[in-house]
């Protein structure tokens, strides 16, 4: 492909991830949440998108955006590309969207040179992937799978509107989901191109890299309990302080989740009661989350940090109490679509870089239905979740190269083993 | 004296205690302020138990309650005893009330006795010490002392009043406050009977302690900022995490501060940004209160932590913002008035102990005019400032015979010395 098209691919997408962008909530601040009419307003134009690019598109039964194009023969197997569309609160504009944006232009340039490939393309734009508005995420990609939970039906949202009424009211049908659900083998495996949300291309210097696995995580609440005393008139060694506890604890979740690639562990959110300069802390919540690339790594870890908050609390005569809030195993990206995303990365002329995934994707339940791959793009600073969110537009380019030559020499598995 | 009557004053004290105790801005939690319809009627309560104890009782300028009674000459310079009859919000019933209705059981009892000392007694009750309406503390004993700060008439409390409009509402002409002032050389000695707000008496089983000094303190407010960043995607070894780094202070100050007695170090306050769990932490903000019986201790303390958090700060890549929002100098008590006190424990019979106090007291403004000394009580649990404060019947009765018993035994300095 000359490099002029190429570009012309890159600036185009560029231009998209803007315009999807306008459709927000509000705009000072960009937020697109599942059902709503920010979500109608992005499907159509996702929809007229794929369809200029040659796609059969539709919208399914939870709200996700799938455009098909067919191989060489009419009903074939497909490849599955594309990510999310929806955001989370006060978003960057390139988590999700780069993915849905740059497979609609790398299936726009199959269909524009006339590539009938021994597959079908489908390009997927999942509908909410990051749960904002019912706590619940991975909706679209769960109904695809057939894995979807419909206790979360019942869900409210702030507005105490549940989630069967929120897509009843943007004309969806919730005893339909299921038809979402496509059987095994009509999907030959479905490959993500995401921002990393993370700094490790930044400073490895490479443009994209492979995902290894999406990490599993798990979390936590910890509560430790001491007493509250005077802090002039109560001694040092007579201190129940569940604060200076709570300290302790951090210091070890960093010691105990550091200097283990794809190892992570978090304390995000803390609260000291009753929180008063002259006042020791009596009671502290604090959260804990931690990830690893292989589930044994993350069980160790776990298992480590909890021991260790429990011999501290005991230690400083704290009552700790450690709620399991949230437990999901890794994703392990599969071997021979890594190989051939690596292949692509090498001859567009990077270094292949492998990296876990430390944050969530669509892959998690999509691997339930077929095999998953992840292409990650460089973002700046490794910032997501944020307005300053940023990819060049020359890394832009280089992933939508990598992830046209991808999809071109893109082989299903039992030919790959062969 | 007979015990009969010892315990007829402790019980009397008890029972004054809890008719005090009811005098409240509401019933549900005991919460008596400055200028307020309740200080106003436990002033009447104070003066009418003055003059029923036999004392000349006067409201000064300030809000305070003094009750005179004449020594073996009639204008002989006074040993003063008291507390305050303020309370913060939601307060124990026993954190200032003790003193006062101790000193005025222990005058009656002088009075009673028909006893003609060679000074005068006089128990003042202070009217602010707390400082919770106008957030400035020791606004009676200022007054006293000669040392009210004028500005502090334009501080507005929660309702918008200032403090001149809410004298005035009281009925006391702000411009008036300097006759509240007392010269020096009438005051022999300013000596109060307080609960110990901490848990050293009850460990040591005594149920009186001698104070040592007022210990001055520092307070700090500390910002550390590091870098937001996803908990899943960013690598241990590349995080800025300023929640993170602020443990490490936490432990720091507890490291720093402990181990000497009198010494005392507490972070009660802390928050962190953005505050979820899955976001590893930019920006942490905590509280530092640094106290120490000895100026030179709690400066050494203070520089020793101060140089912790830079280090930290700067090992880990995180600007520190370190702001001093207090700092007030120990105030030591006098070693010939910490004598008799002591003399007066042994002589009822209990093991003499000096201690520091880690809370302020009126004593800090009262050392401008004269010497000062104080008597700690045991309280249950070391608990203050909370409902659940408590003092023993017996400990209230073994407190007012050492107090009675230094009353009678007093001697000015002069003497002491001789």
């Amino acid at each position: 492909m000359p490099a002029a098209r190429q570009n012309l691919m890159g600036s185009r997408i560029v231009q998209r991830i803007d315009a999807l962008a306008a459709i927000s909530e509000s705009p000072a601040a960009l937020t697109r949440i599942c059902f709503s009419p920010e979500h109608r307003r992005a499907a159509d134009l996702i929809l007229r998108w794929m369809e200029e690019a040659g796609l059969t598109a539709r919208m399914d039964e939870i709200g996700n955006v799938i455009g098909r194009y067919e191989g060489d023969a009419p009903g074939l197997p497909c490849l599955m590309i594309g990510s999310h569309f929806d955001t989370v609160r006060d978003a960057g504009k390139w988590d999700g969207p780069l993915g849905v944006l740059t497979s609609i232009e790398c299936a726009a340039e199959v269909a524009r040179r006339g590539l009938r490939l021994p597959f079908a393309l489908e390009v997927v734009a999942f509908a909410d992937e990051e749960g904002v508005r019912f706590s619940s995420t991975l909706l679209g990609s769960r109904a695809v799978a057939g894995t979807f939970d419909y206790g979360a039906l019942e869900a409210v949202d702030a507005d105490g509107l549940t989630m069967r009424e929120a897509m009843e009211a943007f004309g969806l049908k919730p005893g339909a989901i299921r038809k979402a659900a496509r059987k095994r083998g009509e999907i030959l495996a479905y490959t993500e191109l995401h921002i990393e949300q993370g700094p490790a291309l930044e400073v490895e210097n490479v443009p994209v890299g492979v995902v290894t696995a999406i990490s599993g995580a798990s979390r936590f609440i910890i509560e430790l309990e001491g007493m509250t005393g005077h802090a002039g008139t109560v001694p040092m060694h007579l201190r129940r302080d569940a604060l200076a506890g709570a300290a302790e604890c951090i210091a070890a979740v960093e010691r105990l989740c550091g200097g283990h690639p794809g190892l992570v562990g978090t304390v995000g959110q803390i609260a000291a009661e009753p929180g008063a300069t002259n006042v020791v802390a009596g009671r502290v919540r604090f959260t804990l989350d931690i990830r690893a690339a292989e589930d044994e790594r993350r069980k160790d870890a776990v298992s480590a940090v909890i021991d260790a908050v429990d011999e501290i609390a005991s230690r400083r005569r704290l009552k700790a109490r450690i709620t399991k809030t949230h437990d999901n195993r890794t994703a392990v990206c599969a071997p021979w679509l890594r190989d051939q995303l690596g292949a692509a990365i090498a001859e567009s002329g990077h270094r292949v870089l492998g990296l876990p995934s430390g944050a969530g994707h669509d892959g998690m339940a999509m691997i339930d239905i077929a095999d998953i791959a992840m292409l990650f793009v460089r973002c700046r600073g490794g910032i997501s979740h944020h307005p300053d969110e940023h990819v060049s537009a020359e890394d832009v380019e280089a992933a939508a190269r990598v992830l046209m030559r991808f999809i071109e020499n893109f082989r299903p598995q039992a030919e790959a083993r062969s």
